[in-house]
């Protein structure tokens, strides 16, 4: 498989793989990975795409530096206080924050959470089923990214089994193990995002009621018949 | 024109491709080629786009393999068996498995059949024509990609001329007799599951109830006349 | 500028651009460029983004071929009769066959003919101006694309200072003076077209009934006043 | 950061962008930068994707060439006048012309001015917060882009505080300090076009008239309890 040791090179070539996705225009969004006890951030209000490794900080897991970049005019990610609790909430071992479209709308489509079911993109996140309701808390944004931390706080422990947090009109704050896992819970929650949203345009229930039972049923009577 | 002798570049490009395409995001997804006697299938549940040739498996058509990946930890693909029956039932030469959000939301405004009529692009399918109706089984999905078999192998007996089945909720598995032929099938395939959500969206009936007589008439009158 | 002057590079790198734009996909679409009594042709039926020069036919403009690709299982486009028909009633220097679903959604929203005005993006259409109303003609597509001819070469003629027309449910054969007014005016009609339906999608006109006096008393009056 | 110290530079590779991003298709849109009392700009009517360096226009601020691409076939842009305004009325250095569909489409769901709030991409302006109303001048579309001049003069003096002017049916002009603000500015004001239009269609106000104090009180009680 290809992959990189460096984490700072991880960082780079994700982020320029988020801009080109949308998930980190206008200098939002970002990705952080955690080695060990270290851990490593990009730099605040920086185009993302266009970062090279040495921009990228090294600090602590009590969010002190150990390494910033060459480029002194550089400053550590406002995220980077959101992205500390994750890891000090969760083992996680990379945390992505993206501002794609896709999670801005779902978050304009549902109160507290954010609640799919029955959709095979779901079984990319740790732990899910297809049969499974999926939830994911949406907090209410704040003036500044500081702001959020304690009610992104809350709502990683009030939710143990989620691996994100929607930010109502912002984004949306992702983590995995390893960055492999949190670039996988990613790309299938926003699939999900964006397909909850075409649900919703269509008119359907992003919950299905039906049960597992009267699903199979109703594909034993039918599923493959032509007509 | 621009091809590969080794199946295991051929799988390794088609699956970045894919992914670049939204069809294998969250490591879902894949493609499977057939070289004579020899099957070759990707691993299970790895990013896609970040494969080398050299994590390719190599198996015979039984689903017994000759050659696994020197990366001892990666699996055989849980699609395997799914392919395995393309392979057994059709005299197909390349299997792909799409989680494409087009075809997920195609099987969401249909029931037990996809049908579409009169679009060129269905002329890109084996064997069909602008005035017939394409039909595509759709069958219900299950918890786990293995229960999927019997389901598969029903719809696959039952619409022999069908070169695609789509799991409600799920995805879609298209073949060719080449990975060429997978590759174009795909491709026109899920430009009409698009364009048949979008005429959905529009209000439009998804099979014309006009003949082709009907139309053509209606064009001898009239298409070329300004006014 | 960057440019060929090898119109089999030139077509081979058009080619790969219009695919990746989906306009090409499926073997669908494709370009054809003439150079002094010289028409070069892609092939038919095979991918045009894995097309490389030595794939190309150069052709008299009567349609006899002065050189065949060395694969000699390659054909001529099946869109050649349909491109020489351009060659021969415009003083055209390329065309361009696009399957964009863009185009094909127009068709579906329009009767006989496609109309737009009061779009910027319509100057980019030799001829047109901002409050021009532009018209495309639409014919209706027939089962093989070689009966097309009959059609589009009435539409032609019909609709000289038109440099497109439409096939419903099919896309759109467009062209310029030389290749780079045909790219320009292939990007201009399909931003025009997928205007065009998400205009209707919003319940809008598609042909402004103001004129251009009553837009600039309206405009002088107000629009620079802030509120 | 990755960057270059020659604008000509700059410029080739951010129309390369803007262009792979829709906003500069069918030789529409377009970038210029300003370096001391230097001005560059890209020449009118080409692919703005296919220029080199050499094809760069360099002004002095007064709107008089110093330096003519070798190709003297190039003329200089239509859009030059109106970056030459925003210079002399801003202290900007980097002006970008967009045809992006996101901001045609935003001009068609709104009057005199688009305004949207509370909405996160919106900090990436320059002085905007979260709960702003963040408001752009709309100006009417001219036949001819040099007779703009005069609308685009007025609304930048009417709107202080707005680093964009929309034009209805046309685009947008968004500029910043340096080519990385404005790229940022562009980013972020394409985002929210798209955010508006997407909330239209979903029937959701594009100003929230909830204050600050509403939702932070909302949020207190409720936003991190699972139920």
């Amino acid at each position: 498989m290809i992959g990189h040791e460096d984490p700072r090179q991880t960082i780079v070539e994700l982020c320029r793989r988020f801009y080109a996705q949308g998930w980190a225009s206008g200098t939002g969004g970002g990705v952080s990975i955690r080695q060990g006890e270290r851990v490593f951030y990009a730099p605040s209000g920086v185009a993302k795409e266009l970062m090279d490794p040495s921009d990228i900080f090294e600090c602590r897991l009590d969010g002190s530096c150990v390494a910033a970049p060459a480029d002194s005019s550089l400053k550590l990610s406002a995220c980077a206080p959101l992205f500390q609790s994750v890891y000090e909430l969760r083992d996680a071992g990379a945390v992505i924050h993206s501002h794609s479209i896709h999670a801005v709308m779902a978050t304009l489509i549902c109160g507290r959470e954010f609640r799919v079911s029955q959709l095979e993109m779901m079984k990319g996140i740790r732990g899910v089923g297809f049969y499974d309701t999926m939830i994911i808390p949406v907090i209410e944004n704040t003036a500044y990214e500081e702001e959020l931390v304690d009610r992104l706080r809350l709502a990683i422990k009030a939710y143990p089994s989620a691996y994100a947090v929607l930010v109502r009109r912002h984004g949306v704050y992702i983590w995995g193990q390893d960055w492999l896992e949190a670039k996988r819970h990613a790309e299938c929650y926003d699939y999900l995002f964006d397909a909850a949203v075409r649900m919703h345009n269509l008119g359907m229930p992003l919950v299905e009621s039906q049960g597992m039972a009267a699903f199979d049923a109703m594909s034993k009577e039918s599923s493959a018949s032509p007509k």
